[in-house]
């Protein structure tokens, strides 16, 4: 199954974090346009997305800033911290182990996982474990979902790996279509095809007449 | 500018990946079920995007591959390389210079940009130099494009010194919504909400009555 509902679900994510910082700036409540200015989009799409997941405001218009926090933690499950894996301890492996980012969203990468015994260090804050490991970590530790970061070429192995395991979701940096089952959620991040349409859109707007 | 066309012109990025693994393959014709299969799309889309772009099959159905990928690229602008930048030299943006997939794509990061001194390193194959030389970097290069590793609390800034060196877009991975001039390219990559939504999706289908 692919992630369908994936760009809405993304803008409670985002939604989540432009409350914190409504919060931090002291406000209790805020209206639609508020959060659309704050994401940028508009404030029917806002209210749009709120509908779907049974968000509503207070009689007066406009929603209390703290309500809205727990409601959408409750939605999107931040009320509980995320342990999740990754597999592949190389450059994207590692940078994503370091992410502070992560960290303010509640996520922790619990280990990492590598083929390649010189990469093993279980001493480390992270620790990062031979990828034989992985179904007993999993299962020990409840993990469910995994980031792919490894080379296209082995990442279909790794995903049969994961899935074996138990792990019913992946966010994949390999450059390449994964086959899953239906019921295993598949998210891919390809940076290549990011950087290379910014290029083209860019070229794009180059050869425009009125240069729009 | 946002970048609108964004997904349909992802996948033709796709579809010349999968050509060149069908050129490898021996393939001297594909139809577009052959491409719908190979990045998990419908033909019907194929032949959509393929229209927008002007792209057109033979007499007697399907396409030539070598046709294909030379009017592909010449669309996507890949029969010259594409030179980069990217601001940040911590642990996303190293990772990104290490990438491996960006030089089978024919993207060259022409150097890294940081303010601490300490992380300077001109002898580099990718030399790392101070973000004060980057509006003269960007103009003898002729660099259009950038990618944003910075810290969010000074990705706004940082964006602002490349608009004024002349980068036309950029590909962000600070987790933050920029402020961009009408004719500048955005593209956020936020790996955050990417995961998350993995959790998220994940968590949605165990509390589904069915477990679809």
């Amino acid at each position: 199954m692919k992630v369908s509902n994936k760009l809405c679900v993304s803008r409670l994510y985002m939604y989540r974090k432009a409350l914190s910082r409504f919060k931090q700036m002291g406000c209790i409540k805020i209206f639609s346009d508020n959060l659309a200015d704050g994401i940028g989009v508009t404030s029917s799409q806002v209210r749009k997305d709120f509908s779907i997941f049974g968000l509503s405001g207070n009689k007066k218009g406009g929603y209390l800033v703290e309500d809205l926090i727990q409601k959408l933690d409750e939605i999107l499950g931040k009320n509980k911290p995320q342990r999740v894996i990754v597999i592949g301890a190389g450059n994207i492996g590692t940078a994503l182990m370091k992410y502070k980012a992560f960290v303010k969203e509640g996520l922790e990468i619990a280990a990492a996982f590598d083929t390649d015994s010189a990469k093993v260090d279980r001493a480390d804050e992270i620790p990062v474990l031979p990828l034989s490991e992985l179904a007993d970590f999993v299962r020990q530790n409840d993990i469910r979902v995994g980031i792919i970061a490894v080379p296209d070429i082995v990442a279909q192995e790794v995903l049969n790996v994961m899935i074996s395991a138990g792990i019913r979701g992946a966010l994949n940096f390999a450059p390449i279509r994964l086959n899953v089952p239906e019921d295993f959620i598949i998210n891919n991040v390809n940076v290549g095809v990011e950087l290379e349409t910014v290029i083209y859109m860019v070229n794009a707007l180059d050869r425009r007449p009125g240069n729009e």
